[in-house]
């Protein structure tokens, strides 16, 4: 048949240019085609970004990957480029600053981060495979289901992951872990930066996690009532009330949840660790897993007065929460210490906790993998 | 409990500011408290970007929003402003051209066409009911599904949009419709851009169409043992073989389809109308029912020798295919143009064949959309 125009142009994003000359490998998270960002064995980056009338380019990022803007170099061409000193491997959000302005970059797919679409580098690690997909094994569905709450007025998105089994065996019913993303992101992060869906049909396969739902949602609510929202404490009760009176009736009625408290788990990163922590420490009839990574660092943490008290009486404690874990990664230094300081408090007041530290990650997405590798196996097992 | 920076940020992020003095509304493609671009009711759209140091700064995008690049006003504060002529309601991309770097809007989410991540727009037809979400009807869940391609070698990931009642009745089967996206876009076109799940949501909820299976891959695929590809028949082939030998297979195991040629159909959009022509009409024994939207113009259209002579004895081709089905809209001439001039050609020699057409829209998604609330409820009705 005719070759069309339409169809050469899609050849040609599809299709790989020859590349002998260059060092290192293209990104797994480039768009198709794109040669750069490339990476080299010793986990150098190099970035190239095409702007022929620009005065000053810097490439900027997260800390893993760029510890302060770095300068590029612009070539005769108008291509700017620069290398980067080796990165610590995972998934780092980053950008461009043309002359001031802050710009993603077209070889990238871009990730909900820093309260917008932003471009994204994923850094294999070696050795780490609990967060690759495998084709020889079972997996589950991530499924998008969105809702209209009547708390907020607005359509809301929950992603949900039904385990590996759950198509055919009809009558088994699953537990189910809530988990929350951190600010400035969104309800996909889990699902994208995190690739929960991928760490569980792992640990599933491998026997290491009991099979089990995952529900991500948004942690942004607020009152329909409301027009301006700085309160925080009306918007902590947005959430509370959207998770409780709506997110997770709707899952225990759409999927085949066991739908009591010893089946049901909440956990969260950074501003989501804060919420877990309010929300699941308040409400111990509805979760008996709780879990914490890279919580902001928080002064005084009083065990007797805590989340209301919840922690004076530790024998009825420890008898009732099945799992109190936290986590934080050793470069993430405020986070990490905090967190340290009040797994200590607790553990010296007769709370059982559970510690996971990351060793070398900040406040970052293969922190959170890490933690949810180390989290998912403890769950559900009584 | 103590207030932290991390929930202020997000707070800032989730809330809304005060706008009593702006003219319209922020469009609801905004990222959460974005103001701009904004919609008045004579759908003219307002853009904004702060870049002050930049020379000069264009408006880009599709021509339902853009015919040509609109010069964008510079303020004291570096802000830069424009309002577009009333636009053509439904979904556009655009972007800036900031002294000559093609750049996003940070106020609004991109989506993946032309090749790379790029902001969209969404503004509302008043009237169009059909593809906005309802909350008191049952909706069916997309799902993302991913899977190692013996043929490529690569992951590929589908989206399968199972419809409500697949979750409580475990025995019941349904047929499948795959869809393809067009050139520069990916398999999240349609489940974004193109709101499928909520189209068929609606029209099933109405009785109008039959429940079924929606599946969206990838229309990119080449030969895991070629490099380059430059070679549109292998890369034809190998799309062809990913589709036939492993897409079909993998969703006739892992859901339950009715897994026959009377209850499978194909259609695409732009490149995809072309792939679905070329792969169904010459795989009857596949599909039976057959769509093309917006299919990418040809000249010398023979219907003696097209498609390996499959319209040569149309009384067979009738009793065989159950559809044959084309859309295009009348503001992309040469689309509607050579698609009218197929069908009718196509009539003439006694195949039966239906054409839509959407008034007023271009080669944009709001024709898509259209096409395929017109499409759907024609499928597997006998």
């Amino acid at each position: 048949m005719k070759t069309t125009l339409l169809i050469l142009l899609a050849l040609t994003l599809a299709s790989a240019r020859p590349c002998a000359a260059l060092e290192g490998t293209p990104a797994p998270s480039n768009v198709s085609g794109a040669e750069y960002p490339r990476l080299t064995t010793d986990l150098r980056v190099t970035f190239q970004l095409k702007a022929s009338q620009a005065q000053q380019v810097l490439l900027e990022g997260g800390a893993g990957l760029v510890k302060a803007p770095l300068a590029m170099t612009r070539d005769e061409t108008g291509t700017w480029t620069v290398t980067t000193p080796p990165a610590v491997p995972g998934f780092h959000y980053y950008w461009f600053t043309v002359d001031g302005l802050r710009v993603n970059d077209p070889a990238s797919y871009a990730w909900f981060g820093w309260g917008r679409e932003t471009s994204g580098l994923e850094i294999p690690e070696e050795g780490s495979e609990f967060y690759t997909r495998r084709p020889n094994i079972p997996s589950g569905d991530v499924r998008e289901r969105w809702y209209l709450s009547k708390t907020t007025g607005q359509w809301r998105r929950a992603h949900v992951y039904t385990p590996p089994g759950y198509e055919s065996k009809t009558r088994t019913r699953y537990p189910v872990l809530y988990l929350l993303h951190g600010a400035g992101e969104n309800e996909r992060g889990w699902v994208e930066q995190g690739r929960a869906g991928t760490i569980l049909d792992n640990l599933i396969a491998e026997g290491k996690a009991k099979p089990m739902i995952l529900v991500v949602d948004s942690g942004y609510a607020r009152f329909a009532s409301q027009t301006v929202d700085t309160n925080r404490s009306a918007a902590t009760a947005a959430f509370e009330t959207v998770m409780l009176e709506e997110l997770i009736p709707l899952i225990d009625a759409h999927y085949r949840t066991r739908a009591d408290r010893r089946h049901r788990a909440m956990a969260g990163l950074s501003m989501g660790s804060g919420q877990t922590l309010n929300l699941a420490l308040r409400h111990l009839d509805r979760f008996a897993w709780i879990g914490g990574m890279s919580g902001p660092p928080r002064a005084g943490f009083d065990v007797n007065t805590a989340y209301d008290g919840v922690f004076r009486d530790p024998a009825a404690f420890n008898r009732k929460v099945r799992l109190l874990w936290f986590s934080a990664g050793t470069a993430e230094e405020r986070f990490h210490s905090s967190t340290v300081a009040i797994h200590e408090s607790l553990n010296r007041a007769g709370i059982k906790s559970v510690f996971y530290s990351s060793p070398g990650t900040d406040h970052e997405w293969q922190t959170w993998r890490r933690s949810l590798h180390d989290f998912a196996p403890r769950l559900f097992r009584d």
